[in-house]
């Protein structure tokens, strides 16, 4: 299966006053790296967007293990975990260095722009599990 | 000119690892509390947007004095300083009792959809200056 | 086992260009519910973090069955699914009228300022548990 | 005077319902610019919160032209408008290609951890002046 990864710096925007990233905000990061790992595959999500096709995030599980800290340089990875017709489930890890702070599962709907799901666009399928 | 206040509490979503409420969270607090003003006046900003008109902020001017701190109960005010044919400017003051903590000039265009600057509606503007 | 709900305005700060609420921002409004459920029980999350104790999410997941739009007034109950020595589990479900948009269940373990798990304070215990 | 630059993608976190870049998030983008025109400078300020000085924005006046949209890459510039003993004061251009989306000046003090203004560093003043 594909595995991809991306860097991420933590700004102040990110964190909160216990001094650490806000629990909320590692999805942000996580659907970041979805979309540069799409990106990767030949796949731009923001023009499907604009096409009128989304992918939607129907559940999501995180667990939290350590803290990542401003000014934290991070590696946020995906990993296809499992494809259907109409939805796919990414597992990320969130490390720093070779720590483990946060994985997090992710499982995405693709819909019409009535939130109806519809079968993921073959040339991305293929690309997915090639 | 009218007045308006709502309260609002201090979350971690909205604090930094500096212990205080992150600078551009302050502009959230401000939409909330112009949105209310409206809303008392009888105008609903939401389903507005729904018709397909929007206020588009143009322009945004903030004196940060003292920060706000996670748990601190604080008050937004709105006074409409100036009104156009498509334009208004509201003046933001955050208070904690009497402590004036934030000052915020903004300017919000109303559009159609493209963007394009277009009137007020009328019924708004009678209770903008009523 | 107590139960407690809140009501949260969606404003823009809280969409997306999908046209609904950012998935990360419902854990924004679990946070605000839970906080205020602790607060109903007479006990300030704030003050506690300013006395050196964080409750610190160390697991998250959360089901979106539709989603919150711009200007839904919604409603977040929080509910003691289960109490340990130093962690608890909270059953959120986020509501438009009798719609359920979302559920989440966040697990939380008390910490000192060195994230070390510490027995959660007796005087809340017993009241999670009256 | 210095000059830096950022690149920075737009993406689902930083928009809105409008369907463009939330006003206040730009403020994010504008922090994370400041922070690596200072790093590319040999200071971290992520280190320097750690030893207890930090930059605390003191006034923003944002000029909002035209929006950035989902995916967008757009680039944030950063000039030293001026500085002093214990502040500066720093422009922001956000641009997609040639075009002006928003300019941004915002002043910052540097202080102590008890949020005094002191002195800014000689390293950083020479370097910003050089």
């Amino acid at each position: 299966m594909h595995k991809h990864a991306i860097e991420v710096r933590v700004y102040y925007e990110d964190t909160d006053a216990g001094g650490v990233v806000y629990y909320a905000n590692y999805l942000k990061y996580t659907e970041r790296a979805r979309t540069e790992y799409l990106r990767s595959l030949g796949f731009d999500v923001h023009e499907h967007h604009r096409a009128g096709h989304f992918f939607v995030v129907s559940r999501v599980e995180v667990k939290y293990k350590r803290p990542a800290v401003l000014g934290d340089l991070i590696e946020v990875t995906c990993e296809l975990l499992e494809m259907r017709a109409a939805s796919m489930t990414i597992n990320h890890r969130i490390l720093r260095g070779q720590e483990l702070l946060v994985e997090a599962q992710v499982t995405l709907v693709h819909t019409d722009s009535s939130m109806r799901p519809v079968r993921m666009p073959e040339a991305l399928r293929q690309q997915l599990t090639s």
